[in-house]
């Protein structure tokens, strides 16, 4: 039996993972970047293998990691985490220095970035495992402590995309008991829920320039849900 | 450049991975066990080609993670992260459950366990990344969060063992200014160091009962650090 609750009790942290040169680059949000050996330092990074950045880092042989800050701007989440790079030029007008391997890193609300060489890429099914050997590592800003993805959901109440490896289909969730006169909005574009009854206030009442605080989509991106 | 205290900005949990039978047994503590895929659920554990416990995966094709909670007790520390089951019996005395595939499952202080049959053995180089599709899952008790790796090195001071992927020589980090008329003294067991300075006590008026707040060793084991 498996109850999917209990794989929240697993701990991420959130990056942007980035690849591609100076002419063309992409990035997407990820949670699972993870050291797998300490000599040398290697550490995997698991990516769908429909991301359009997996096509980059499969052709460089190289990937970046910037490490979100813990108030990471929502906007970050509904570029890299909720859009594709085959529609928007998701590094235009972003923050972005290019490492020694030429692949663009995202600076943007990042405490620290990482450079890696790929060493070996592992078929796990609907995601490739890039095993990235680390080439630099920096600090970037000392001041702020590491988003983790407990935060992301409890606090922003953000959801993973169904790319992510973490993506939990929420049929699968037992139900919870609700109050039936609050009601809830779901944001279309990342699949926030605006819950009535935790925010204590009507979603109808919230202001006009209100956005979505998981990925900073306008109000008027929600529906309300059926249940 | 590697500057290695950019990599203290990657977000881990800590687990006890075990695998074996109801004869014999091993588990060691892991921070590196995530979620690669969701569909299915398969996961990722970086396993040192020493530990006592990779044996056991590999013989039985099975593993159970156990998430620990924040406030687990040191002891389980020492015991299953600095201590090899080549010397002991790691799960004598312990609360110890089998899953439906024979393997233990360690219940102490855990919220959560998994368990997982391995469909891929990956050589990275001074570990194998063992990676499990998710057979069981079970919420222990949802009124305690995880333990992160964070909290164990910021609240517990608590360091990687040598054989931890994670781990870092201390030599490779940017030297600190430190007050000299305080002493450090180190756990010979595993490794954390009590600095005078930060405790503002010194050691030796230390009750002779106070154990090591990361492993749980005696103040005997403690050695007095010469910077």
């Amino acid at each position: 039996m498996i109850a999917f609750e209990a794989l929240f009790n697993i701990s991420y942290g959130l990056y942007i993972v980035g690849s591609g040169d100076k002419n063309h680059g992409n990035g997407f949000i990820s949670n699972t970047v993870f050291q797998v050996t300490a000599e040398p330092p290697r550490f995997a990074a698991s990516c769908n293998k429909n991301n359009y950045t997996a096509g980059f880092i499969s052709s460089t042989g190289f990937f970046s990691v910037s490490v979100l800050r813990q108030d990471a701007s929502p906007d970050l989440f509904g570029r890299f985490g909720f859009r594709s790079g085959k529609d928007i030029d998701k590094l235009d007008g972003m923050q972005v220095k290019y490492g020694e391997t030429g692949v663009p890193i995202i600076l943007n609300d990042s405490i620290a970035c990482m450079e890696f060489t790929v060493v070996q890429t592992v078929d796990v099914g609907t995601h490739w495992l890039f095993i990235g050997e680390l080439l630099h590592a920096e600090v970037l800003d000392d001041t702020n402590v590491p988003m983790t993805y407990l935060y992301y959901r409890q606090m922003r109440k953000g959801v993973a995309p169904k790319n992510a490896p973490t993506y939990i289909d929420r049929s699968k969730l037992a139900p919870k008991p609700h109050t039936s006169v609050f009601k809830k909005y779901q944001c279309t574009a990342c699949g926030y829920v605006y819950d009535e009854v935790i925010e204590e206030k009507k979603f109808p009442e919230l202001p006009a320039d209100w956005i979505c605080p998981s990925c900073g989509s306008e109000k008027e991106d929600f529906v309300e849900i059926i249940t």
